[in-house]
């Protein structure tokens, strides 16, 4: 191993300089005049997977943007590792709060700053160096290894379940590897064993034929914003549970081992309070902070409009009313389920006097990596050695729908080793990647490579 | 008076034939493109109050646009009526709605069609037109009369109430006489005697510093739209009053004499109700319908936003929400003090974790003509002989605040007679004017002459 990291080491200025060449490729996938740097994103990912070290490797079309494919086998009777991470990046607008152009990757402060670097280039490419050392210097892997890197995922994968099922074979894997989410904070490398799953829904109300002039109908109408309002204030009780009944039918009681585990990670208070700028922090009663982050489930509205929005008054009585709703869920509980019994409970405690319609949108299941799961001491170790840190067992408050649905469809259990940081801006202008845990990481999972090969 | 009412009759096809003169011109007050429409129109009135018979015919110029000025003072030891009417009107958006061009007046159906025809230069043209009758049959009026026609009512009257202060003296008089309102339906001519107020306000609240992730951040920050919504469903309580205190302190109720009166009105609620196309009708407990559109003090939001407003979603917490308050008031109650027991209200159950701020808007105050006011039985008398028709007494669920303030500043009683329809469209596309009730007008103002006049 002492050879690996010592190669590693050597090349650590060469890694950052390959990474910014991928940096350099606009590959926003949500936008249709980018379509040809996503074809010349996914070529690149090809030769990096090649000269990794890599076989088999392939651009697979699917009805969207491609996925890249590469893998190597030879390690019999050992497991594999499937490693997912995606291409493709976030838009950048506002440009203008950028510091530095976000396709012109830039190194200050010890961090890379261009759009991708943290989400997902900088994570997935963790993996093709640390293979790429074992090969250089042992020229073979302790594990059987499959790599695919998709190019939708900020798109919502859309395709990508599709893909799954018509590659499931190839795809057949004991565990699925992604980095693709943040440590708890630097200085504290991190396995993230939960994620929280979605459910989004738009309420719309609809009162009168057309806006009513408050003075001539005014104290005769149902105002749809007053019914709505009702509406909103009845989804949480005074304590900040979610009213709507049997949603938390579902929902896996935090065990006392877990509560006291989260408990020992610092979460500062006040710190995150001021940060937010937020008067006072506000949350579900009887949990902690990090409980009710990451293992609470939660309702939000993201959204409301109806009547009158411009300067001064306009003395109307609106015809509609429009919210949406989105709901973080924790395992085990069914979006779907989640989106039917909100619904039901909004046409329950509606006003007569308006017409409601809950339209029920999307959702995505959340995800739960067993703590009993064995390869979880593995990664704990090769994490602890690669960086020289204890690590911590994190949840993650947001979202990876595709996670659940790759372990369900390949029947392999996933495991998160997010090496990005909370202040990096994955999403939003000035994305960075600290470049200590660029190299942590991959110390890390060339030595994960060999820790998952033992019994 | 039969020579003058038969002088009316020879001459009513004449009548709208000059009318539609008046309605050619675009005098459109809140357009600064229609200001050389705005001085034409003056021009115009000036003109016809001058051929009417009056004296002392003047443009007077505002900072705003200018208001036309004519008397007649020779009745002496008799009243003085001042009549009050406007000759700007409203913008025509959308164009596409109107059925024929909205400046281009057009007879259809006994109903003359174009912009201003009920609003309000059908309405003060028939105070000219019985004028210029007595002056055509008698070369004498009964009663002193003096006409202040304005050009920025669509405006709010913004430079009015100046006005009114500068020429109290002008302007002096015993009654002042608005045309500017509706009859309470086809074949019901009526009084006006009460009108609401109105104020205004915008809630304002802030979370946190920007629009926050609603995975990584929810379940520890309190929503604004929450909070908003929790405001909003606390303004009233559930039998329909308004919740805030203190709010209901200055309402005058509603006699047993008056409820008498309003209750023999005919009001077809599930007609009301189809015609607008509501579920149900909504309103406060404990009163008629006609006491809650008219009579009853009422609170609306009239527009809502927050957040994300477009397709689909984006599991944001806003950082902000926002909400416009309107009020429609009642005599006794001041605009100013309901604004300021509104504001501590809201800042009282304004949930903590947020920042409140309620922006104080406008206000204006109600009107109540005095319904033992000796006059109301002369203009029921003239309305009674001028329409052949039992004269209803009615109120008006909308605020014209320029009333209270001529009474205040001028010392006189204010009697509303509106010739309109409620189905004439006002404000809207194809606003028109029933020929029936525009000759029975100007039948019944030729009466009303000599009615005050007498002890």
């Amino acid at each position: 191993m002492d050879s690996i990291l010592s190669y590693i080491e050597n090349h650590k200025d060469a890694y950052v300089e390959e990474l910014k060449s991928l940096l350099r490729i606009p590959s926003i996938s949500s936008s249709p005049e980018h379509k040809p740097y996503m074809v010349e994103m996914a070529q690149v990912v090809e030769n990096e997977m090649q000269s990794a070290g890599l076989e088999n490797v392939k651009i697979i079309p699917t009805e969207g943007h491609s996925v890249v494919y590469g893998e190597w086998r030879h390690a019999e009777g050992k497991p594999t590792i499937l490693i997912y991470g995606h291409y493709d990046v976030m838009p950048v607008d506002p440009l203008e709060l950028w510091d530095s152009p976000p396709f012109e990757p830039e190194i200050r402060n010890n961090r890379l700053w261009a759009r991708g670097a943290a989400d997902d280039k900088g994570q997935f490419y963790i993996y093709f160096k640390a293979i790429e050392a074992w090969f250089a210097q042992h020229k073979t892997l302790p594990i059987n290894v499959k790599i695919v890197i998709e190019g939708e995922e900020e798109m919502g994968s859309v395709h990508f379940e599709d893909f799954l099922s018509k590659h499931k074979e190839m795809l057949a894997c004991d565990y699925i590897m992604i980095s693709d989410t943040a440590m708890f904070a630097e200085g504290f490398p991190s396995i993230t064993y939960g994620i929280r799953g979605l459910a989004t829904a738009q309420i719309n109300l609809k009162g009168t034929n057309s806006d009513m002039h408050s003075g001539s109908f005014g104290g005769l109408v149902k105002n749809p914003i007053h019914a709505l309002a009702e509406i909103i204030s009845q989804l949480k009780d005074e304590n900040g549970h979610i009213a709507v009944p049997g949603f938390y039918d579902d929902v896996l009681d935090i065990s006392e081992k877990e509560h006291l585990a989260l408990g020992k990670l610092p979460f500062d208070e006040e710190k995150f309070r001021t940060s937010i700028d937020a008067p006072k922090l506000y949350g579900e009663n009887g949990y902690t902070r990090l409980e009710q982050l990451w293992a609470r489930p939660t309702l939000d509205i993201n959204g409301i409009w109806g009547g009158y929005q411009g300067e001064g008054s306009k003395t109307v009585i609106p015809a509609e009313a429009h919210a949406k709703v989105s709901m973080r869920l924790v395992a085990n509980q069914n979006p779907e389920n989640v989106l039917q019994l909100l619904a039901d409970y909004i046409y329950t405690i509606a006003p007569k006097e308006v017409n409601v319609h809950v339209e029920l949108m999307h959702g995505g299941f959340g995800y739960l990596t067993p703590l009993d799961e064995p390869a979880l001491i593995k990664v704990e170790n090769a994490l602890k050695a690669g960086f020289g840190k204890d690590v911590a067992y994190i949840r993650e408050g947001g979202s990876i729908p595709i996670v659940q649905t790759m372990s369900d469809i390949l029947s392999a259990t996933a495991v998160l080793i997010g090496f990005g940081l909370p202040d990096e801006n994955a999403h939003a202008p000035n994305e960075n990647f600290d470049l200590t845990n660029f190299h942590n990481g991959i110390r890390s999972i060339a030595i994960l490579l060999k820790e998952m090969a033992t019994e």
